[in-house]
């Protein structure tokens, strides 16, 4: 009857082949799924469920900042598009496009919403037309499709992905500016309380940041692979897009003025930042709060202990049932080393094996799937013991996480070093502030800037360029980066 | 200050021009707008509220159920849509393609989603080997498109609506159809609670069934009109997708059967339904469960009792913040008249009037939306008073709802009798079952079978086909629908 056991075999190791251990992890522990549209995921029960908590997490904070929910349509008429040049030339070339409806020929092309300042921007023209009207601080919850070319990679790469949107306009820059903190603070703390991930915040260079934008601030994790990828960022687009979409009011003496705007988002690549981050080689560790099932029961039984063991599992479900997301695996077709294994490469947080000793001794063992920790707890004080677990395997796989990051930060000043390190985590280094230098390094070592923190701007002074040698202006984190 | 007043303003009336009004009451309120896409609406946080909380409380109840949730792709392979005849012929001639991707054209076409059979049944194909992986229910809250090329309305007729698609795959057809009570169950509780919308539940006659489907049950509405529309419904796909798409497991007994398929739905269009239903002549109607705002305070001061009673406001917001969801309007630039007539076109349910007059009665003026009450209560009692004034709302506007369905449901045996009746509601008629009769009807009359429930099927029984004369089989629906 175990026939189906090798779709749940892993043989690629973290350590030796990154993204092949990485692919097996996600499809075989039945997360996602391939679709027969390349680059389009299918996201499979415990893979939404993680997408859903994200989202209802970040909008509780959203909305306890005042930021209101809101919808705009799929399609975006070509004409639009075309509005504000930089953006265009940002997105055009990833673009899908809709050119019939049913047999008929459309008059004009539609895109697929790579992203929706356009669609919005032209009803905030029309919603905004005095001081009264503003602040207007709208988030949307969405799917977006940009027509990557190059390989696709499950939540890190790929041509759908799952986001929020916000989009604000102020009246004042000072008011836009405020927002930053807010947003990148909402988005620091879902890292940090939910998907267990540090990361570093900071701002993009001019190359780097958003099409449009005039100050990109972004969150960005290292991989396990020392790899760099680009979380959550927020964009200041100061008056860009309300110039070209004539987004006017008149303030308080009358004088009219453009809006100034922001826009941030979260997307379901952290998804993939975070099974990269926290997984092993036995499958796919998930941070408790983000777990679909947080416990499972697996009990361990023979013909004359079945009733008995079966029985005190369903008191154990039901003792922990008002603490965590419990599921008692009582499948009969399946062994308990069956069951061990489905659920350790599918990253349930604890696993708790129920059998004649631990009936007979009034305990039940807990397993931690991060560590492997086994440990017998009073059946009295499962319900506890679960809880503190679930809090301590959290806050372990955020210590580690940090350690691996704080471990792959270099201090470098030298240009060699610099060479021998690229690839290997964030190399902060002092720069010129040229576009030259930057496109230069680039070139030559495959690092792109990825962005500069505000608390270490300082040690810029007095420091040369790590390509240059003329006085530096910022320090960077370089890195290699997905 | 009050120079945008008018757009508040509503000057079409319910009862004389229902569609004109359906549009002001709409787009006036600010509850949504249009887009530069025709027939694709712009959610406006009011009406996106409403759906959120549909959503949410529906999914609560899919959990409850078993039911989990999940995403697949946005874009369908146009070879995958084909594979299921009566389905595609069904979707095809609405289908919007995406041909072109940046500057290159597609090998293949592929169509935004009108609805996911066929991306997932792929997926369900893969996944489902044994009676093991039975049964499988999944949902999925999404954005469809379907090229609806007559006059758009609002939430009733357009080419994107936002829905909920359930699909699930079982291995016996008792098991499929025992989800059909539980499913339409949640959907009837949905609208009851929430909505405030009743609706008659039946069976659909086979030329108005779901294309693909064996069986389809639906809940349909009265509009105001005398029009009826269709709400959720509850697809039997039988086998028919399971055998295109190969969706074939192991019995316990090694015996291969093909899975028995269900689908299932609710969309936007329910908030089309209830604010036609509950709004009146000064503007929309939310029943208070749906309202993003259930209380706003609307403070009345001149220049020297300004002060107190701003305070006083403040009280009372306070005391209802644990209660409902309440606004104080405290904006200076607008009168208390001005205010009166926003968020009555608005819809919030309750008015909290404080003026000096209250604040020296310590009490607050509680206004109802829906019947124009007004009732001043003790400041003490303020929270508990709204509490059950809320509770009260909601039960009057769904009371005067099933009156008004009850007063549009005629039992016609006349077929000149049904020629006079058929526009103003529900006219429930005997029918032979015959195609050619309910297609001769349609001719003839404009009215449509809309369905067929079960508890009124015995009334059949030695009456005459509507039609035909010939013995009826069934008592039906008939309606002029949207």
């Amino acid at each position: 009857m175990e026939d189906d056991g090798e779709k749940f075999m892993l043989t690629a190791k973290k350590s030796e082949d990154f993204s092949e251990w990485y692919t097996q992890i996600l499809i075989n522990s039945e997360f996602v799924d391939y679709s027969s549209v390349s680059g389009m995921l299918v996201y499979r029960p415990d893979s939404y469920f993680v997408w859903e908590t994200i989202q209802s997490v970040t909008d509780r904070m959203f909305k306890e900042a005042g930021i209101l929910n809101a919808y705009f349509p799929l399609l975006i008429p070509e004409r639009l598009l075309l509005k504000e040049k930089e953006h265009v030339e940002g997105f055009s070339p990833e673009v899908a496009w809709v050119t019939h409806a049913g047999k008929s020929e459309l008059s004009e092309r539609l895109a697929i919403r790579p992203t929706s300042e356009t669609i919005m921007y032209e009803s905030f023209a029309k919603w905004i037309r005095s001081w009264r009207d503003l602040p207007l601080q709208l988030n949307i919850w969405n799917t977006v499709v940009r027509w990557e070319f190059r390989h696709p990679t499950p939540f890190l790469r790929g041509r759908e992905f799952l986001w929020n949107e916000g989009h604000s306009a102020f009246a004042t820059l000072e008011e836009a500016e405020a927002e930053r903190g807010v947003i990148l603070g909402i988005y620091q703390k879902v890292l940090r309380e939910y998907l267990a991930l540090p990361g570093i915040m900071g701002r993009k260079t001019d190359s780097e940041k958003f099409a449009g934008a005039v100050a990109t601030y972004s969150i960005e994790h290292v991989m396990p692979d020392g790899r760099v990828i680009q979380g959550p960022d927020h964009h200041s687009d100061g008056q860009n897009f309300s110039r070209a979409f004539e987004i006017k009011f008149l303030d308080r003496n009358g004088n009219s003025d453009y809006a100034y705007q922001n826009t941030y988002a979260i997307s379901t690549r952290e998804i993939g930042v975070m099974v990269a981050t926290h997984s092993d080689d036995k499958g796919l560790v998930i941070p408790p709060r983000l777990a679909r099932i947080q416990v499972v029961i697996v009990p361990i039984y023979n013909k004359s202990s079945r009733d008995s063991v079966l029985q005190y599992s369903s008191r154990a479900l039901e003792s922990m049932k008002g603490t965590a997301r419990v599921h008692l695996d009582d499948r009969e077709e399946y062994s308990p080393g069956w069951k061990y294994n489905q659920w350790e490469i599918k990253g349930v947080p604890i696993r708790a094996e129920i059998g004649k000793r631990e009936l007979e001794a009034g305990s039940v063992v807990l397993v931690r799937r991060d560590t492997g920790q086994k440990v017998a707890v009073p059946f009295e004080r499962l319900a506890v013991e679960v809880a503190s677990m679930l809090e301590a395997i959290h806050e372990s796989l955020y210590a580690r996480a940090l350690d691996f990051l704080n471990s792959h930060i270099f201090h470098v000043d030298d240009y060699d070093d610099f060479r021998k390190k690229i690839g290997s985590g964030f190399i902060q280094s002092p720069w010129c502030g040229s576009p030259d230098c930057e496109a230069k390094i680039k070139e030559e070592t495959g690092g792109k800037t990825s962005n500069m923190p505000p608390e270490i701007q300082s040690q810029a002074s007095g420091r040369k360029c790590i390509y240059c040698g003329k006085p530096a202006r910022h320090i960077v984190n370089f890195a290699r980066s997905y």
